[in-house]
């Protein structure tokens, strides 16, 4: 099928019967403005005439009309067999002629009140732009955040399980259906987490969401009321930050140190908040993991409060060393925690699947609240992703990654130890794909950032992440970066700080 | 590959190194509730007792001796060249002796105080339930509303589609993606509405989204502050109701006459309220048009009390006869019209794709706002549509899909006329692929959509989507129902009108 035009013609047109205009002005409006604002670009083939007079349901003589006009002008030309196109160079005083209508409506418009929500506005206002800010350069530039190692994905295996749903497509992926997502694959996720993680669920307690950030907006739309205050990590996710505070929620934070998140169990901190939301397994973004003393608090905390724990288990899938330590799911005897997963690092980013956990009687709530936003997540994907974590490709692929990330993070450290040692303190990484380096003496984390971007490296300033003040540091991701790029990296980093410190 | 046991195992083991069990017997007790608790079914294969060691980093021994006492006590039998398997019938005195941690532990953390938040339990009570209450039936029963004609979808173009781009993916699909949703994808629906529907924005303005509900939440939150007042259709889409509700929002609400949505222009009703929702092109569920002069009415109210209005306008590609009226987005002078488009009618539900076309100076809020609820959405099925946009397979399968809906839409009409003409009262469906049969005499509709339900055809009462009392009527689907079904489905509801009314 030849790629030929973006025009679609719509079997409802937009041909007014009560406009004043000939139907051939009509249809040459249309298009010219198509043109004019860029929509039909230079070189785009029109429908033929008869085809859009058919569309339109008109006879084809406006149509041709207007495709006369069009090319009188010099927007169109038209050639045998080739059909009707775009011109490639617009003429200047046509572009000239430009869509004022359009704009002048848009100025008219802007000088009005035109108000939305607070809450709009809180949402407009949070920063998220780090993990966002993409596509300016390579994925794979030392050392991008939150990227895992796309290219060892196994694709041919994905593409074969994707098309064989969609050859020969069951109700199952076509219709509507429950929001908490294919059955099969909730049973596949307890199977897991159950051997995993120690997990005790049944499959009635997972809902399948679109990655961990939606299992964060629904927890917060679900457990809290505006006005309500959440415990959150400082410096933390700002996802979490975000949508907490889109859903009118006040945020009291949690300093994180060596033990991760610093509350003690019978004080009165806290007492006031309704949930806490934590990252134990390996902290965003300072990569502690948080002690087992610090978890038991935590759930304390939670069981005397009456308060509920959001655990974001975001990749909790790779550890390199150590003894692991059980999800605060595992360990909770009062089951005051919910417990999310993402697919985006374990599978890939554009994905966007992930898990939650709930209690049993939080269920018919959490499902209530999905229908609303998006009824329920695409269920394709999830067919998809069953098979292959039940003919083992899932198992195969996390062990596979995991020697990939443990490569990489030995390859992050023994770089840094050559060439940064003096001027940033960095903890080998004991999991995951990210770690912090503290920037010794007194630059600021955003100047270094600054300088390691003037020399092509991506050092996100963890201050971006911090509620007030902060010690000055760099949020580090390795996921999908090459050991070698890994220590040109390094290097390019050691120039940079060199730069600014004998600027 | 071979599809044996959806037991997974995971790089992080979750044995706890500070139990006071014995490593064999935390893998026994791990496997054990995995049997119990039925997420591993009988006859599933678990994996070998090298993998397993392997995956939890122990040494066999411990492995095997849980197995050993697994197979000793009758939840598992090993067969040489068959690996261990549960047991296909598991003994009584074995299930009896359940997940009683489990049970007991639900039930204590039931008898406290386990409270969510206010709008968490207002989601809860909504009722959503008719659009999602499938499966048990059909989906190609009688009358049921809301799917399209599923099995004339080009699966093999459309596979073909998606396989391309799985097999060589670019970053543009795997990455983590701007909010707003794939430039080639919002530039090929600009050109489609400026075309079609008379709709002139540019890309910028659109965003792709989660279907039509996932815009309706969207709005909810970026327009709407808990405590304002939003103009509803009644009766109307549940979807909006819960989605509102949820938000905090009261509901003020407007009736639906044959003009359709029966606002006055300069009266003082609707003062407060910052938003209307509305249906215009096919009302959800009374299928009225709403007509020039009333949405003339609405666009002036926008514009005189700052309001928005939010155009759902999840159907309107197919139009079966008369002149077409242009959304009210393209009657818009003011800039006051939010639009939503859904590709669940015209590709299908089970994809969740749909887009919203927002004033230029709301871009960045609504953006932002989405990014806290899910990132983005998901990039592959993105990138199939808009190939399937540019090699010209919409227009030609809306073409021919706008042919089969008037086909059913015709025989539905006919054979009302024929079985049922005495005892309910339909208009001949103009668009769409649902209508209304208003019931004569005295009949509650609820009454009648049970006795229709026992003659194994979905009839859903008006009552339903009404706030308030409301003439008895049934709503039907005729989407993806058959000719012969829909005459053989008239023919069953008569009968079942019938025996009520000889009850």
């Amino acid at each position: 099928m030849a790629k030929t035009t973006p025009l679609i013609v719509h079997p409802v047109t937009a041909l007014d019967p009560r406009s004043t205009q000939a139907l051939h002005v009509q249809v040459y409006e249309r298009l010219r403005m198509a043109v004019l604002s860029g929509l039909l670009k230079g070189g785009a083939r029109l429908p033929s005439t008869r085809a859009l007079a058919n569309e339109l349901r008109v006879s084809r003589t406006p149509v041709l009309a207007a495709y006369e006009q069009l090319a009188a002008e010099g927007y169109v030309e038209s050639r045998v067999g080739a059909g009707t196109r775009v011109v490639a160079e617009m003429p200047e005083h046509l572009l000239n002629a430009g869509p004022a209508g359009v704009t002048a409506h848009v100025r008219q418009a802007r000088d009005e009140k035109r108000a939305i929500a607070a809450r709009g506005n809180v949402m407009a206002r949070e920063k998220f732009g780090p993990e966002l800010r993409i596509g300016q350069r390579s994925w794979r530039t030392a050392f991008r955040v939150a990227v895992p190692a796309l290219e060892e994905f196994p694709f041919e295996i994905w593409s074969r399980l994707v098309s064989r749903h969609l050859r020969r497509p069951r109700q199952e992926i076509l219709d509507y259906h429950g929001a908490a997502g294919l059955e099969r694959l909730r049973r596949a996720i307890a199977a897991h987490l159950s051997v995993s993680r120690g997990i005790r669920c049944s499959s009635d307690q997972i809902l399948i969401v679109a990655g961990a950030q939606s299992g964060i907006d629904l927890s917060a739309r679900v457990l809290l009321d505006p006005g309500d205050t959440a415990l959150v990590e400082n410096p933390g996710h700002l996802g979490i930050y975000g949508a907490l505070r889109g859903a009118g929620v006040k945020i009291a934070s949690v300093a994180i140190d060596r033990e991760g998140f610093a509350i003690s169990g019978r004080s009165n901190f806290g007492r006031n908040a309704r949930v806490a939301f934590v990252t134990p397994s390996n902290q965003f973004p300072l990569a502690v993991t948080m002690s087992l003393p610090r978890r038991l608090a935590l759930l304390d905390w939670a069981q005397s409060n009456g308060a509920w724990i959001v655990e974001d288990d975001y990749d909790s899938e790779f550890r390199f060393s150590g003894r692991p330590i059980e999800a605060l799911r595992a360990l909770d005897r009062g089951d005051r925690v919910l417990y999310i997963g993402s697919f985006s690092k374990v599978l890939y980013p554009g994905l966007r699947l992930g898990y939650m956990v709930v209690p049993a009687d939080l269920v018919d709530a959490f499902a209530a609240a999905r229908r609303f936003i998006d009824v329920h997540p695409p269920l394709l994907p999830q067919a998809a992703l069953t098979d292959f974590i039940e003919e083992g490709h899932f198992g195969r692929h996390l062990r596979r990654m995991r020697m990939i990330y443990a490569e990489r993070a030995q390859a992050l450290s023994e770089a840094f130890d050559r060439h940064l040692s003096g001027a940033l303190s960095i903890a080998q990484p004991q999991a995951g794909m990210h770690t912090v380096a503290w920037i010794t003496g007194k630059l600021s984390d955003r100047s270094v950032s600054e300088a390691a971007a003037r020399e092509g490296v991506e050092a996100r300033p963890l201050s971006v992440y911090s509620l007030g003040r902060s010690k000055p540091g760099l949020v580090l991701g390795f996921g999908n970066v090459m050991p070698r790029e890994i220590t040109e990296g390094a290097r390019k980093l050691a120039r940079a700080l060199d730069r600014i410190r004998h600027h």
